[in-house]
């Protein structure tokens, strides 16, 4: 599909300057653009490889000059790029259909629209809406309740009871709803605790590969509206994610832990059990947080234990001066 | 189903104060409760919550008061209420059957009452005791053993030759068997080292989901009674795991470590090659142990590399103080 | 298969010490050897369990003796077993088949040899080479390109477009081409941004269990000849892997790094973005590499953030010494 610069700037309520007949038929990177892929710069940094690209048409904010290109200035390009790639590429509508190697109980509500893919297992109880696509391999266990609009890749597991809003995407061998962590010990063995709470999932999330949410224990583990999930992640049984909020690859949030709207977590985080982490929180990669802390909003932290990112930097530049305190004191004595 | 406090308290062996008719028909946590929830609280700090709470029956322990509540007075409530939770949902005996779209080999051992999920596959040689249940998707190996009364969750992978005890648990997405990491370099290239042992799991053993449990190199990986393994785990070839030790989410366990009985490792810990954890070690979450520790018996650690729990805590502490010092240092000279 | 120590010996160019038709059939460790099995001694070190070894024939570096056994004498008896196993263990070449639960595209172009299991899904533009095996419930995604002598064991999932070289292992439950992990925040929400680019494996790589290695956002996510990566490892969008580097398990690797040749990547490795690590570094276990950091080529690292080796431990003993600096510092007051 080929459309012109200034189709594109009228979407995005922008100016072009240049040719507005210039064709954008993909997107790209300055390196392996064509002519007719669009690119975007964001700064100054990066002008000479939007210069050097083949590409003619160039996403770029306010005041950057580029020589030979057709600009669709924005403030944001690299918002811009994306708000593009949604216009580009919206979600395909595959045609409905259930394939016949597809496992589906007849005690399911179903919309019309939807599409099963090869050996998927859906099993009693549960509700699919209109447009989702459900991937091959995937398992919907009994009484799992998918909104509309979303996406499962092939070979997601749901387990029994989970539910997904609306426009959710669940990338490949990701398992939503298994059992929590939990065991009490006595009379020389583990006794499991009660697994048997729900998994609520709400619009718009979205969660990488080989990623793992547990099932609440007694109550539901939620996560809210707009929230993006890497892969490798571990959510434990009743955790809370606050809408928008970002988590990295392989962060773990243990049990009981409520993370606040906002929050940004980088990736390798261990998050212990019964933390809150309010609103707005930036949690720097592979920090580590300790039983029940709470990091109050707005704060940016790192390190094991976290503490204020100012504080880190402050002491892990004095570790360095230490071998020169030690001559110093040794001089004095 | 439901029961009464007094059947309840028959079965713990405790006193009931209160109606001992009052029907018990599900678990609850004090929010989520109705009347006829059990629930239970451990100390003072939740005594509040249990007093709010609409369920009318509550394990507590000695010497509180509750208004209005039938008490079945435990030493320990949150281990009487995991035993009620065993008692309340013994593990579901599902009809036995083997589904049509399962692939079995006909060169297999299976007990007459197991249940075989839908596109499972069974390969030769396999052999799975009575009352076991594999789920959908699991893919049995050449030669595989899985006791009686083990549950598979859907999408678990057992390698060739893997053998499970009795009553084991696996959540979906875990491989187990896989070959170990090894290889050797030599002219310009890396060979593999052969990774032709064996993974022995012993009872009760429960593993979460999308972990990994590699195969020996020449030897076995083994997993000992009564262990309980987090998600997104990783053991490694030749690992051995002792009795009852509990492991949380996404550690690593390197290759050749032995970990002793009753140990407690957080999440995120990284245990290098060789090294032997004794008895009843507790490692701190994200704690690093380097290759060939030893961490002798009853200890707690923490950090990277790990020392004793109290060690750390000294020298953060003073990590703390370093620009006091810093200032100290500079008004003497 | 047996063959004796003179066609080994033959086979790693060596010499034979003792009896040249002393019988092997399979391979041990020096523990559960049988007479047949071959063993291997490396150093002085373990010189008693080779000696104690019921195998009669032993692979043993220049000087070593031992006790009645046949030594095949060579420098470096570990690599030489490696090449042993390869000897003794080539690829099994399993019957070309395709078995009648696979769902083959007819629009494809796959090679008459090859071995696709059951439940296997090959959607359509999918190539495969001569001699590749694909396990049961794996899955190829559109145009997706497989070479010669590989061998995806079961439940590997390829999305679309990803490209593996020649004799690539890909262990159970590994994801690979699923979307990188990028959004830019505007108008209250997270766009998208586009993942659209591809995945590339050069030849003999092998991947461990439950790892994930992302697609390129534009360009593409590159993982060069010969590099071994363990299990639950995170790959992210756009990053490249120069030749013959090593990872071990439950490393991540974030967006646009790029890792030289020969590199050493040690477990829970966290490696942020746009890092440069170059040829033949060494990075140790849980270390942590920030942002747009350049690790020199030959430099061996560890800690968070991650800084020479010596410099590591110099700052981790000082740290030690800090309680009777606090003291000297004191007194002198």
């Amino acid at each position: 599909m080929t459309r012109t610069a200034s189709d594109l700037a009228q979407h995005l309520h922008a100016e072009v300057e240049g040719d507005p007949r210039a064709p954008i038929s993909s997107l790209g990177s300055p390196e392996n653009a064509g002519p007719d892929s669009l690119i975007y710069v964001e700064s100054e940094k990066h002008r000479a490889r939007a210069d050097a690209s083949r590409a003619l048409c160039v996403l770029a904010p306010p005041g950057m000059e580029l020589t030979g290109k057709t600009i669709i200035r924005v403030t944001s390009p690299k918002l811009a790029f994306a708000k593009a790639a949604a216009w580009f590429f919206p979600r395909k509508r595959v045609t409905a259909s259930v394939h016949p190697t597809a496992i589906v109980s007849p005690k399911v509500r179903i919309s019309a629209d939807v599409v099963i893919g090869p050996h998927a297992i859906i099993e009693d109880g549960v509700s699919i809406g209109s447009g989702t696509e459900i991937g091959a391999f995937c398992f919907l266990g009994r009484g799992s309740s998918i909104g509309a609009d979303c996406h499962l890749y092939p070979r997601v597991t749901l387990y029994e009871g989970v539910r997904l809003g609306r426009g959710v995407i669940i990338h490949s061998g990701t398992v939503v709803g298994a059992d929590g962590f939990g065991y009490v010990f006595g009379e020389g063995r583990h006794w499991k605790f009660p697994q048997i709470g729900r998994v609520e999932i709400g619009d718009d999330v979205e969660i990488g590969a080989n990623t793992t949410v547990d099932r609440g224990s007694l109550d539901a583990t939620r996560i809210g509206n707009g929230v993006k999930i890497d892969n490798l992640v571990q959510v434990a049984h009743n955790v809370q994610i606050g809408e928008y909020s970002i988590i990295a690859a392989q962060t773990g949030i243990s049990g009981s832990s409520v993370i606040g709207s906002g929050v940004v977590i980088g990736g390798q985080v261990g998050i212990a059990d019964h933390c809150a982490i309010e609103d707005g929180v930036i949690v720097g990669a592979q920090a580590g947080i300790p039983t029940g802390k709470k990091i109050r909003s707005g704060q940016t932290v790192w390190g094991t234990p976290a503490r204020p990112l100012e504080r880190f930097k402050e002491q892990y530049a004095w570790l360095g001066r230490l071998p020169e305190i030690g001559r110093r004191l040794r001089k004095m004595e």
